[in-house]
């Protein structure tokens, strides 16, 4: 190791993986081999050099009123698939799952899901009126919505069709597009029963219909009992305002539901004692099986996760040795209570550690630290959710419900890693 | 209420409360008066005629591969006080505490508080040695940092010349500038035992150098039993890359501890047998008492909260009635136990409503929503944390220290509420 210099990322890495052997069991699980350069053996020019940036100033606090991310970091950004859909106003983008860690998805990378485009309406200008079998019909500007008792609660939020591509077989090579129509955020809002209290419900009102403010005036039909429950009319998404795309300046909070019912640029609130049969909970979110029936008003996500590093859009780069793999899981039953790795296509499992918070029907982060050998290996993830359920296989699923629908896929995902580091959206039978 | 049209904004909420009448009692509390307005009296036109967004389609899922906030909300900024420091690049903005809510800063809003400015380093190029009194010298790539296992873990990061400027008085009009040098961010990274356990720290090893790549190459001197206790090595804040001025690629995250010492852009950590008494640590970021002594190495940030809303920059728009109060609470020492708020300058305290998740070192938000009659009012909170310490008023703290310092003001805050609804930052003998 004479010359450092050539020894930059990948290659570096791996000649330091090489020497490090990884040989040691229990030391090697703590990571301890796995990055070792002896300073005495190094003339690493970033070391013993100064370097710009020790040498000159840097942009100072007047730079930046919002910050934005590093320049290095260009590529980490949604992405949608123009051959999906006829028009980018009625479409979907992706979060970069792979690009991301922890539970929390910044506000700047929630996938976006439009039926119109993105409204963009003035605050001042935004009503929500709230009518049907209640007492009183009402109309709060926002400023009355942020005179409610306020709550705190962190959500993943899924679309409905995320995944569908996979029904038929793997179709896109890389989580950001087989389950990157997903967010988690911390919301704040009011529970939705305050609002609805507010106007006095019937005692006939057993469903609620929401309704958006944007150019398709999204409707969906919710189940009072739900509504009642832990539904929240949110204004604020990690912190800060909700961004226009995910609904500014009102949305409805749908926790474990499906994102389509979680209406944005939330105008309107009708409640009545049957659904609506809305277009967008008949024709589409309805899931058409192999018979010929269409399942309806299939709410809640079911348990789900996929392995978001090593994957194919982030595939290994420092050769043979330890290695990090991790994921994503969440359930619209509540916590997820496990979730277990295979390293060869689901013949054996070992459980994964779950790291970070755990709130209900919130996203859970997963690990699993293994010395790789440089062999091709089928990774895979399954979890469990606090109500038992355990995540299917995708053969399971399609032997359930045929391949018609292109929603409620919550399969395992398989990546196939080849022996140079890259991966694969692969079936397994 | 013949004509709804003049009514946007604040004008239609005070008219709405006055109607809603507010002596509902456990209604009134429930905040079901709060907003109502009957549609059977209303000719709102956001009601009865479609808008713009109603109309025309929005811009597509193409528009914004990383997203930012509503052209609405563009005042929501951090912000600098150019005569505060010589030169921006050596200096500090604030964030933007009163525009908002729950406990996560959006990495956008974090503030920032540089000495040479903003570090900008290709983090192929970044490297992490760790020498001195170790078994051997190790120099990290960034990949090698992330082979290490990760945790996920919540923090507030204080400056120690947070509410500086308040030791003489009240000095600066909005929570954004008293109190607005602080964030709470969800991190990812690896422990930092786990860096020094893979050199091997040898057993006179009793003090740390964490030394920073940026211009001012920021040192600090930690004692080992801290470093080995709950700091991290991070590269990740709110799920992302962490952002050029919090330490891209690299910072040390030192729970609890003042922010001086969450080293960013880190690249050396030095093993030693006794602090270095590096000038951060002597000149700057002692307490100059008044006797003359300077307390040195006063590390942990002591219980602290502040009023958010109603602040001087966020007054009450909304006339009398029922008014939402909140606030942020922290301490270095553990979790927000309980926080009390007063009205009349802290002769009188209630209870507020802690809500959202409590985390060892995080941020706490808290509540309390009452029905103003429109009289001035001297609202103040007062925070005690898991170690039973309670937030002093700056006085006391004043009595004990003298007023040369600039660092470790965790006094209570005071915010003179007007019958206009404004806000003035006041003392309270």
């Amino acid at each position: 190791m004479a010359d450092r210099t050539k020894e930059r990322g990948p290659d570096s890495s791996r000649r330091a993986i090489l020497k490090g052997g990884f040989a040691l069991g229990g030391a090697a699980l703590t990571g301890l081999a796995a990055s070792r350069t002896a300073i005495a053996q190094t003339s690493d020019p970033k070391i013993t050099e100064l370097q710009d940036w020790n040498r000159y100033l840097g942009v100072g606090v007047d730079a930046a009123p919002y910050g934005m991310p590093s320049q290095f970091e260009k590529d980490v950004v949604r992405r949608n698939v123009p051959w999906l859909t006829a028009d980018a106003t009625s479409s979907v983008n992706f979060t970069p799952l792979h690009e991301l860690d922890g539970i929390i998805t910044p506000n700047g990378l929630c996938f976006e899901r439009h039926h119109g485009g993105v409204a963009e309406i003035p605050p001042q200008d935004h009503r929500l009126m709230v009518h049907g079998m209640v007492d009183e019909p009402l109309v709060f500007i926002m400023e009355d919505m942020k005179r409610f008792p306020r709550e705190n609660r962190v959500y993943f939020l899924e679309c409905a069709a995320n995944s569908g591509m996979e029904w038929r077989g793997a179709q896109l090579n890389g989580c950001q597009y087989t389950h990157g129509m997903v967010h988690c955020v911390m919301y704040t809002g009011t529970p939705l029963r305050n609002v609805l209290n507010a106007a006095g419900v019937k005692t006939a009102g057993k469903w609620l219909l929401a309704e958006g403010a944007d150019a398709s005036a999204m409707t969906r039909s919710i189940p009072m009992e739900k509504a009642l429950d832990d539904c929240l009319v949110a204004w604020k998404m990690n912190g800060e305002a909700l961004r226009p795309e995910q609904g500014y300046p009102l949305r409805l909070v749908v926790p474990g539901w499906e994102g389509n019912m979680w209406i944005k640029w939330l105008r309107r609130l009708e409640v009545g004692d049957a659904p609506w049969e809305q277009r967008e909970e008949t024709s589409k979110y309805t899931d058409l099986l192999a018979n010929g029936v269409a399942r309806k008003f299939t709410w809640a996500m079911d348990v789900k996760s996929v392995i978001t590093n090593p994957s194919p859009q982030a595939p290994i780069t420092h050769g043979k040795g330890r290695t990090v793999l991790t994921g994503l899981a969440w359930s619209g039953n509540g916590t997820i209570s496990r979730v277990d790795v295979s390293l060869d296509g689901g013949r054996n499992w070992v459980e994964a550690r779950i790291d970070g918070p755990s709130f209900d029907k919130a996203a859970h982060r997963f690990y699993y630290d293994f010395d790789w050998d440089g062999s091709e290996l089928l990774l895979q993830s399954r979890a469990v959710d606090s109500e038992g359920f355990v995540q299917p296989t995708k053969n399971d699923l399609r032997a359930a419900r045929g391949e018609n629908s292109i929603y409620h896929n919550n399969g395992i995902q398989t990546w196939l890693l080849k022996s140079d580091g890259g991966l694969e959206n692969v079936e397994v039978s």
